[in-house]
């Protein structure tokens, strides 16, 4: 039954003797999204029991509606990574400070936000430990030792595991929080061409995980100078937007580190000549930040709307009993409605608690986020169907009960699918291309995902900065997409005034 | 293709240059189970490529050899619990002070362990943050925030994670690490005898972990008050037994917490008179600590070796050309065996290195506790079958190729079978009966698990741990068996002389 964990009222109950009753003030949500976005954030989130507040900042309870998806999301991604054999394995949370001050860019990155244990019990502990920030350098010193011949390479390790970034701004659930949960790949090759192609494979499963799964549209492409991957060569990534915030969020990244760490921890093999040569390494990871980008995407003003794909429940089947109406049978028919469409694959449970009113309940399962409430009452009983509403636009279905699995699987793909659409409409309604100065601060005031011609020199980027920096947060580079528009020569930077070299989008980001 | 992350000699190559070739020292093992067992199962641990030993003392590197046994633990847990309804969800790797130690019985029996984080970055914390040791008191703050009203019960929650225990006592890889991996199920109930029934569910599957999967006998019994979780009403588990060490280990626990915590915590609800009531909780637990049990039991003077169920690859098909022969035929007969035990959802492998003999490849997979190995050569090709080796004992069967995956189902049924006989019937043959004192000693010495009537209080097992204090460590109870004996009316405690209330099992232990 649904609804174990849930945060609910006291039943009133005749017969049990007088006793306070809790009032909850209703399930509505107490903000809009349109009008106070982040204060709606954070009410869905918690709302829909995806989220605990934990009474440590920055750090939150993932509830099982929310691991949920994650749990989905891995049963996809994880086999397909077995398929380019890459093998799961697991390193320590733990790293020495000598190791993670090797990589001296890779440090500066990261040093602001290492946790430190210092004690154990009440000893002090003779040298302060790191917590991971990422495992590069917690790895990377194994890998030298495993790897001595050409025969040892490709080395393909991923690890699910936690990671801690004690970042001080602006804590927000799955988005920003000091404690999250990811994958993170590591390989090592003996060419950078593999190398290269492997940043791509992963850069699409990514891509795939927000479209098919998290029906988000988003942009592949590669991060600038400024905004790689602290000691890497270059960094891909998939950007999604946010077009109530107008503020672009990086997705999932993958990362060519080159030759960078290799050099630092002495990655060397023998090749096939017989000559001493480096290793080429990538390095890629997506977290449960994937969760709060499709709730800020499709999220409404009645709560959480969560893709078929990735709801851990798609249907929920509601009693809709009348006086003197057949009560048992309307019941039955839900359970039997819930059984037909288990036993298809789909993944439905029932709502029969007693001391809920149909109307409750379906404010509760939007609020939720199911994709389909499915409602039966005396006249759907008598006329064989079932009335099915679609949590993403309210359309009402009525559904004769021996179609059932083949419409309802139908209804499922077709909001999958709606979904997508909507929001990369909206997405794409937020894209604005702009060719000067004038024209891209007046779109970034418009809250635009911007598509400029760039110079593609970091000094110009530090300069768009540092002239945007304001209330509303600085300008910057989101990624130069795969997919260019053309380029006519003599097209100028934006921004400089110099040749441009590509367009790049820009934007204020999360 | 097997062993990419292996660690192997650098190839000798005709044509290259001149160079060191750094010579492994062989194969083998230096040390023998039965004379230095703790050398023989670092070496083991460390040669099968399940573990690497990290540079922070206490913390070990799970490689993808060991992490697959895990996985394939997880994939039959995981879902069982599921069926019982138990969900999935994260909590925070930190706890503060202030929660830690509310539950006084519990945090004395962890606090000497806590590892505190008290710097991020360059700056102090105001107050140190405890990394979780295990966490009922990470979560159940949050249970009494979500049960309200009897229907909010039973709450049932799992979490796979991470833990840390900074113990500084002989640490083990798997047996004893300062982080492991484990899941820890927290449940609340209405009742006592729903929380009761599900203490023995869950132990049940533990117990088809260790005897199903691992193949490894285990006792299911009560620990003592003594040896019981710290702050619970009562604790369950199932015992393993290391014949070679004479030395019982706690497999996994299963704890029926009581109302404790939900007192400490508050974690009432109103019943369904109206009432306020107190939950009854239970908490349980398997880790990475299985992993090493099983290596224990069935690892040999060869290496490891792996009952098949948990055997990540399952059978290695090796080509033995000989010179003259028809080389290519072998190695597609190779990859034509491989492909036909996939598809019958066997996991096989084929080594085609060109840089080792059929002879080191032999060592090398039998070293690495592969429970089949298939030898195709000339003779085996022209007679149209394999040779198949086993590594449980030696055993060499042709099978016809038409019958492959008839025979080689049967044989890794087999293997699995006889793997738990056998480790059965040394774990049955050192269990000793005493009814004395006297008996109880020699039987100690004889590294005996001790199978005794006992009087079952806590100051006899103190004075026997005291009296049993030696070089070896103390004896103390490992378990009462739910499986008890017959105890005649007037049976003496073998300790104090009491009056018996049970038998118990006693015996060193990890």
């Amino acid at each position: 039954m649904a609804g174990s964990e849930a945060k609910k009222p006291v039943a009133k109950q005749s017969g049990a003797k007088k006793k306070e009753v809790k009032k909850e003030t209703g399930l509505g949500l107490t903000h809009r999204k349109a009008e106070n976005f982040g204060e709606w954030y954070s009410e869905v989130v918690v709302n829909a029991e995806m989220i605990e507040y934990y009474d440590i900042s920055g750090c939150y309870i993932l509830r099982p509606w929310s691991m949920a998806i994650w749990e989905i999301l891995q049963e996809f991604f994880d086999p397909e990574i077995k398929k380019m054999k890459i093998k799961n394995c697991y390193f320590p949370l733990f790293v020495s400070p000598g190791v993670l001050q090797k990589e001296k860019d890779h440090v500066e990155g990261f040093a602001p936000e290492v946790a430190w244990v210092t004690k154990s019990g009440e000893s002090e502990l003779e040298i302060p430990i790191a917590i991971r920030p990422t495992s590069e350098t917690v790895m990377y010193p194994y890998y030298s030792k495993w790897i001595r011949g050409h025969r040892d390479l490709p080395l393909k390790l991923n690890q699910w595991c936690n990671v801690v970034r004690w970042e001080f701004s602006n804590p927000t659930p799955f988005i920003r929080s000091r404690e999250f949960l990811w994958q993170e790949g590591h390989t090592a090759f003996a060419t950078k061409e593999e190398a290269d192609a492997e940043v791509l494979d992963i850069l699409e499963l990514y891509r795939r995980i927000y479209e098919e799964y998290l029906a988000v549209p988003v942009i592949k492409g590669k991060k600038s100078e400024m905004e790689k991957f602290a000691g890497g060569l270059y960094t891909t990534s998939v950007e999604a937007f946010v077009p109530n915030t107008g503020r672009g969020i990086q997705g999932a990244t993958s990362h060519c580190l080159g030759q960078n760490f290799a050099k630092m921890f002495e990655i060397n093999y023998e090749n096939e000549k017989g000559e001493k040569a480096m290793v080429w390494q990538n390095s890629w990871a997506y977290s449960t930040r994937t969760i709060g980008v499709m709730v800020m995407v499709h999220g409404d003003d009645k709560g959480l709307v969560l893709p078929p794909k990735v709801a851990s429940v798609q249907v929920i089947v509601i009693p809709v009993p009348y006086k003197d109406a057949d009560t048992q049978g309307i019941f039955d028919a839900c359970s039997a409605t819930v059984n037909t469409l288990s036993e298809a694959g789909i993944r439905a449970d029932s709502d029969f608690r007693d001391n809920y009113s149909p109307g409750w309940k379906y404010s509760h399962w939007e609020m939720k986020g199911v994709p389909l409430r499915i409602e039966i009452g005396p006249k759907d009983l008598a006329n064989k169907q079932v009335r099915a509403v679609r949590r993403d636009n309210g359309a009402k279905i009525d559904i004769a009960s021996d179609d059932l699995v083949v419409e309802i699987k139908k209804l499922l793909d077709n909001i999958q699918q709606n979904l997508f659409d909507v929001a990369k409409q909206k997405r794409d309604e937020c894209i604005q291309v702009v060719h000067s100065w004038d024209e891209f601060v007046k779109a970034l005031n418009q809250r635009k995902m911007i598509l400029a011609p760039w110079c593609d020199e970091e000094e110009v980027e530090a300069d768009v900065k540092a002239r945007t920096k304001g209330e509303m947060g600085a300008a910057k580079t989101l990624c130069s997409p795969f997919d260019q528009p053309e380029l006519p020569e003599g097209t100028k930077c934006f921004a400089s005034g110099k040749p441009a070299t590509k367009w790049t989008y820009w934007g204020r980001s999360y």
